[in-house]
């Protein structure tokens, strides 16, 4: 990540574009898969699995999200609820980054209240029709393979579909103007009349509660995405603080300053240490979904503050995507408010520990299947 | 601003362009030149000239920005420190924007230590040779007319001088990859050798008291673009959180929405106080420049609040520029951070009303045992 | 305040008893009764009767409590719907603080929620019987006149009754134990069977409506409760850091603590003029309700924050008494929750500028009428 | 803890008294000594130790810091830095709370800045003089036995003496006024030609570094008292939500609260995981006093806001010791700056990282000109 990753990321990131020539080399890293075992995955443990992300996130950010989708969010769907012939077809080329994967979830007008999907599904001779919108989906303007989620319009039900790039029908169109994780390519997609075959029907997802089993292991991934990107600043700062000079001494001499440094260190041990309990509770199986909205609310919380410091203490140089910091400051942002915003992280955990659902306010009335 | 502007900024921005058909219409508003009566100037109140600093930066602070540095600085220097001769030749073509001017005091190595520049001037026959180098200077890639702060080397007092676009030895280069204020062109400008006659000399920068003169000024005007950036962001949220909708109810029903709304709306309340307030001190003659850098450092730091919450309202969309927020939130990190620092005001108001500069680090006091 | 109170209240907070040797003496200021004019009232300004209770209250905020409750809620309850009669009879006295009243709105069960009364008022042959309890009644304990809320169980609206101390059936006991404004002797009160006559209902009260616009009133002058607090804070912290020294040097040469300092400043200026814009707002006929109850919860949080910084300016000496700012940090408390928590003013002047009531949880349904 | 001491603590937190009788109770817990083995020591690991801190903070701080003092800085430096003889002497009595100890170093003119000692230690036959003012002795106005640390004129470096309570010359004054762990007895001590004879000596304190040791080690068990603290709250809040209605609803299903309270249970997670790796650290023998500030003072600020959210929780109610949080709240407050403030342990943690210790302000450097 530092000799290849680095030094070119300022550049893709200012031009929004994706630096496709850096896809072998993270395949070398052999993470993509991360957790899965078999089917050419590296079959790390969850905790490993989560510090190379964290490790990739320190780099740069958009790195991270791009392994995510493909990851820790679309093989991870085929390993859990695909089939056998499923997981065998896909998951190897996809653990080499042969091929790239998106994950389908989020539409237009359903971004926090995600059980609502618009998307449609209809059973037709030999497969599916799928009919609808999706929106903020990365990777999804170069995937080669479209985990997506739609309504069974019999059953009601959230079912899932392996779609191909070239599925006469499908569209996607980059989003364009991102302050945040510029480098990562999210699309609007339309699917108009896509035929899928029964073969890529996920038998595993058959309602929407199987896609919050994903999102609640992916949290756990996610959850360390603002722990990378946080050091990743510190670490600039630290350098620079210790470097640059103003009145006679180097800004690391400023009380000013280094209140700040340790007020990002604190920070970044702690949501260090939250996100290592999070691992240690799903590896003994008592991870809850709470836990695991709880872990990644709190740490991008601390992260964007711990940012907003970094960006400070570099002044002027603080916002030039070249310090990495400037940077940072803006990926956070996304990070913050995707796989669950901030709010709806909190009141999925509050749920857990009150026992009561608060996501809809009072204009209304039956409860949240959040 | 609503017209012409709003709807071309979010595309200029993320091309980090200027929209130089913009100009005449901005020249239209007739603010260039602000409080400066006569000479084609609008001869506005200082509380006029603000309230539309605010207005432009509602709708774009890049545009602010850009009017700031033309305005507020570079023709409010010649207003104050120049001859009649030089207000007489510069001021009407600025006043009308038929020419831009920067204003170029920060180096590379001296931001918030801005006294101690590296930038010299030496006499010679008929003029000054200027050389060294320029940071940050907004408008410098294509303005007409540089006000330019060297050392004297005989007297090492700061002097100020007008040097225009086409002097050999001049070139300023665009500074790339800013995360805010991204239409706003800020170049890297360095002098070798540059020529200036004796007429372009302004009589009264004699030192750098001279040049905080017009920056205790111009912070007014600074302490008033947070406030625009804020309102402009209370407006969309309040708009979007009427009209979108989650959990079938629009998001401006949910407590933790309304909560977040109306912080924002307390604290533009006050920063437009503050602003207010500041105005009516200057006016009076009673304004410090303690009282100036309080008032940018705070609406500053109100700002950053405000626009951070404003960007966890509007979700995913708050991070894509068109729906101006995340524009927005982005903008108002340069200005947390230029015409002195955050901390450097603070400190700036710390020493007023203690009586103690607190500036410089004791590094070379010896160690303490704690 | 500073030569008579002052000396005394760091004792009489530390017992939490009211020094009733004062009363006298705050008579002498002419404040209580504020802008009713005529029955012997001083007539003052809103901004007049504000600033004199931000005065009273930068030296002791309990002070300020007492008369906010004698003044601006009971007496002005009376002058607003109070009868002809019941004015000349209650307000000279009060006003001159020969007598003193309490306000008793709030219930045990409802705080928050005061719409909904428990305490009920039945007609009888001459009068009216009061059963029921009230909480936190200001100055309750000692009040010679009590005005009580009611609900009357045949039209089920609220109704207001002027009560004798001395009235059988009436009792009220201390609330111990409090951590903020000690020396306000709130009670819990107990009506049982208390018989008030004919002449002693008031009038103009006719519905919770009624007491929400004396709320909507008094809450203006709530608002400047935190900004008198943090003055005081603000002045004790100045000259604290100029006078103890570490390390060598006066702590006011520490970059750590002039930001702090400034900062305190920053929010003491907004508040104010958040304070005093309420005020023109009130006499120009414009403010509404969502106007006082942003002024109160913004200034409150932002008395929250200042003090909080100046007890740690302070450091050990930060939490005695003595030295006002611990007391000062405390009393902020009781401020920041009542007549109306942060909360429930936000979401006040939430309803107000979206239209949507969220006082409720979705659990629940029908409109609130706070 | 919570049968025998969570009833009366309210009633002593009022009054600002020690419950001697509950000494023998506490003294049933077998926690003081903590880790020291041998000498009727419990010689629990660190871990163990500090959570023992932890849960008794959890029901009352004041508890905690009255062992603290007693165990964690008196017994803690005999065990270090006295005698073999010394230890047989006072631990075993000490252990059992049969006689009680305080440990003397803060001076009225030195709190911060704990190098620059006053009191003073002049050799004489037979032993030393001991002379001078000692501030906030926590227990000194009851303790038998007074760790007192003074100055040795002859060699300018601090050393350490065992003072028993007796001593002619020895008076401990309570300070009076605190709002916060009103429980604890902190003394201003006056030594007045107090003798100590040579066999009272510690061998182990020959310079400022000795004491700094012991601190160190403190301060881990230190950052548990906010756990503990943040603990009790969490607890009540929750409790409190579910049982309290307001509009027809328990507290708990407000969105607004179950954010805070979430916010609180994040906090609290993370400042557990800190305190616990604080250990992990100084049981593998690699804690540096860098980590040990830096537990300590970012736990106490995490507290700070955790409290606050709590008592904002409990609203009116918040404010009464009988409801726990209330108390907290202000208890809170002396742990965040006793031990070193937050700023102090900042520095100490900042130098740590930066190599430059930035305690002292730069007061005599010469002006600037900003």
């Amino acid at each position: 990540m530092e000799k290849e990753v680095a030094p070119i990321m300022a550049q893709y990131w200012e031009k929004a574009e994706f630096p496709f020539h850096v896809i072998p080399k993270l395949a070398t890293l052999s993470v993509a898969g991360g957790t899965i075992k078999g089917y050419g995955c590296p079959g790390l443990s969850i905790t490993g699995s989560a510090l190379a992300m964290a490790e990739i996130a320190r780099v740069d950010a958009s790195c991270s999200t791009f392994i995510l989708a493909h990851s820790s969010l679309a093989m991870l769907t085929i390993a859990l609820c695909g089939s056998e012939a499923q997981k065998q077809k896909y998951l190897p080329s996809l653990a080499q980054l042969h091929t790239v994967a998106c994950w389908a979830l989020t539409e237009p007008d359903y971004g926090s209240d995600a059980s609502s999907l618009k998307t449609i599904a209809t059973k037709v001779a030999g497969g599916w029709i799928i009919d609808g919108p999706k929106r903020w989906i990365a990777n999804s303007t170069f995937a080669d393979v479209f985990l997506v989620f739609a309504r069974n319009i019999s059953t009601n039900q959230i079912n899932g579909f392996i779609v191909k790039k070239d599925a006469p029908g499908l569209r996607a169109t980059k989003i364009e103007n991102k302050i945040g994780l510029r480098i990562v390519q999210n699309g609007d997609i339309l699917f108009k009349k896509v035929f899928v075959p029964d073969e890529d029907r996920l038998p595993g997802v058959n309602s929407f509660q199987d896609t919050a089993k994903v999102l609640s292991v992916s949290r756990v991934i996610v959850a360390w995405q603002p722990i990378g990107i946080s050091m990743g600043v510190f670490d600039m700062c630290h350098r620079y603080l210790k470097e640059r000079k103003q009145f006679g001494a180097p800004l690391a001499a400023f009380q000013i300053n280094q209140e700040k440094l340790v007020r990002m260190l604190g920070n970044i041990q702690a949501m260090l240490l939250v996100g290592w309990r999070l691992c240690k509770l799903y590896e003994s199986g008592k991870m809850t979904p709470g836990h695991a909205s709880l872990g990644k609310a709190w740490n991008s919380l601390k992260a964007r503050e711990t940012v907003s410091l970094g960006r400070e203490l570099l002044g002027g140089n603080g916002i030039l995507a070249d310090f990495l910091v400037a940077k940072a400051f803006c990926d956070a942002e996304p990070v913050f408010s995707y796989e669950g915003t901030y709010d709806i992280n909190c009141l999925v955990t509050g749920r857990e520990i009150t026992g009561i659902a608060s996501f809809k306010p009072a204009v209304l009335g039956k409860a949240s299947r959040l």
